[in-house]
């Protein structure tokens, strides 16, 4: 189907567009009233997750309440984990924790590669549920994580400060590491490849741990894998948002993508130097300045808008909005983008 | 009294060393079954830190067992809050919790600018047991918080994942978060001032949430105070960590300190092109590093100080030892750098 706004595909091909689009990372799934009445409907965040019609609703719900230029399907990252054996609950206020972890090379065999329609056929349902709902009025963007922080939540079985056990890992078991990263990898391809046969437009991977390993590490241990999805991903536009890694911009100059998104401490115009002018970068508003009041948030908006200008852009915020942002304030992020 | 190693204090101020001085960040109070020992014979870790007998003692142990070139007070940056009639409580494996903290103009009329002396004399009575004990082996480090880090736990009250209490302050109420920042800044100055006149031989400022701004906000919030107290001081050399603070590399080169502490995400070569050749770099092995074994922990160290040579360096790691490392690890680290 063809698509009614197409300007986010357009940016991130760096054509022309009319203006520059807009959309929010975690812009479903956080702060919409209208998100946590259906939320409240069900036991929690997973089983909103495994329930297409729920997902597609909250999915679609920023492209009618808020106006962004792009939807996200609802889902998480961890389900790349659970597709290939390894379940995870999500304990409120908490976050996700895994009953197993991943010790020993004895552990992988316990591990399959996640084919991405059977294992994840809730998602594929709610991609599908989605893109008839929203008949061509947005893009949908699909998305994965990045297999070193899939890696991260494997080995250490919840969020963590450190994550000293899956760092310590690289360091003690340089092989093993490499073939659990492998099989992420792989399991993340079939996934993605599934989405985009179910009708996504653009795919998101998010390294949200990358900024926890030296230089030298991140290549060997992540870059190298993120390069691997880009290689087997032709069918759409992909993006590249790896918080933190502002030590690898230069080196992500080279990854097969289209589009590298900038956390807010990435200096914009130091960014654009080390990753060059062919690639799209996305973002990059501090998510902590939606808090301030109407005047403050658009001034913000526009200094950010004024940094990029001139150059391929797709405006976000340089991280997940917060959960207790004040949607009044989102809208006026996007409008403020619209009519730059 | 005359040092006997006085390396950490030559290699500060860039004069010509033998050998590369090596100490490690919470050297002190992590890792040691001897300082688990005396920790079990407080209630708490305050009350160790109040104790000066007993914080003398464990500052001295990693002098005795492991062989660093210099001893850190055992202390906590939020002892400053503490002074400044802001009290705080350690929470056993959540960190630091103030019950009270600063949420409008009127709190600050409630707090006062700590004098240093009597606000912190349990601090100044380690320092000068320590010294005593010590009697010139090493160098003694005296250490507070910087600014903004300081002012992240007034507001927020605790540790967290965004800080975005604090944060939203400095978008909402900028003259008020300025007003704090001077308040911390003129307690800090007295605080490092009283920790010199009772025997420190260097003094290091730490920025732990300093990599949770956007460039431009640090500049405003947090560098210019680090300034303001590196200005203030000029009794010892000064060592400025600002974790994360990658994106202000440059604009510390021209701080009036002696020493840039790095932390493992910033590139060696790098970080000296943006910082030049006129400071000291501490750090910077990742502390996951230190998980290897006797062989890949002594490759790990030469690389890294392959990296220094030639250049102005202090030996550490590129943020706290991790509470779980052995430290047998720790002693082939600080042996690795002694034989370099």
């Amino acid at each position: 189907m063809q698509l009614k706004n197409d300007l986010l595909i357009r940016a991130a091909k760096g054509q022309a567009v009319e203006r520059t689009p807009v959309w929010l990372m975690r812009q479903a799934g956080r702060i919409l009233p209208e998100y946590r009445a259906v939320r409240e409907s069900v036991s929690g965040f997973i089983e909103l997750a495994q329930t297409p019609e729920l997902a597609a609703e909250v999915t679609i719900q920023p492209v009618d309440i808020l106006g962004v230029d792009a939807a996200i399907i609802f889902s998480d990252i961890l389900v790349i984990p659970e597709a290939m054996g390894l379940p995870y609950e999500m304990v409120e206020k908490r976050g996700p924790w895994f009953p197993n972890t991943v010790k020993k090379e004895a552990d992988l065999k316990k591990l399959r590669i996640a084919d991405g329609i059977d294992d994840l056929s809730y998602v594929i349902e709610a991609i599908k549920i989605t893109k008839k709902a929203l008949n061509g009025r947005v893009p949908l963007i699909g998305f994965a994580g990045a297999p070193w922080t899939i890696f991260a939540y494997m080995i250490e079985g919840s969020g963590s400060k450190t994550f000293s056990k899956a760092r310590a890992m690289l360091y003690t078991q340089p092989d093993f590491s490499h073939k659990l990263m492998q099989m992420i990898t792989d399991s993340t391809i079939n996934y993605l490849k599934a989405q985009i046969a179910a009708g996504v437009d653009l795919v998101q991977v998010f390294d949200s741990w990358a900024g926890i390993l030296p230089p030298d590490q991140y290549q060997e241990f992540s870059l190298q894998y993120i390069s691997k999805i880009c290689d087997a991903i032709h069918e759409v536009p992909k993006t590249i948002f790896a918080k933190g890694a502002f030590f690898a911009r230069k080196e992500m100059a080279d990854l097969n993508c289209e589009t590298i998104g900038l956390d807010w401490n990435m200096g914009i115009k130091e960014s654009r130097q080390l990753i060059g002018p062919n690639k799209t970068l996305q973002g990059n508003l501090d998510p902590a300045a939606l808090y301030g009041n109407a005047k403050q948030v658009e001034n913000a908006t526009k200094i950010m808008m004024g940094q990029f200008k001139g150059s391929r852009h797709i405006a976000n915020l340089g991280h997940g909005v917060y959960p207790d942002i004040d949607p009044e304030m989102v809208k006026i992020f996007i409008e403020t983008v619209k009519a730059y």
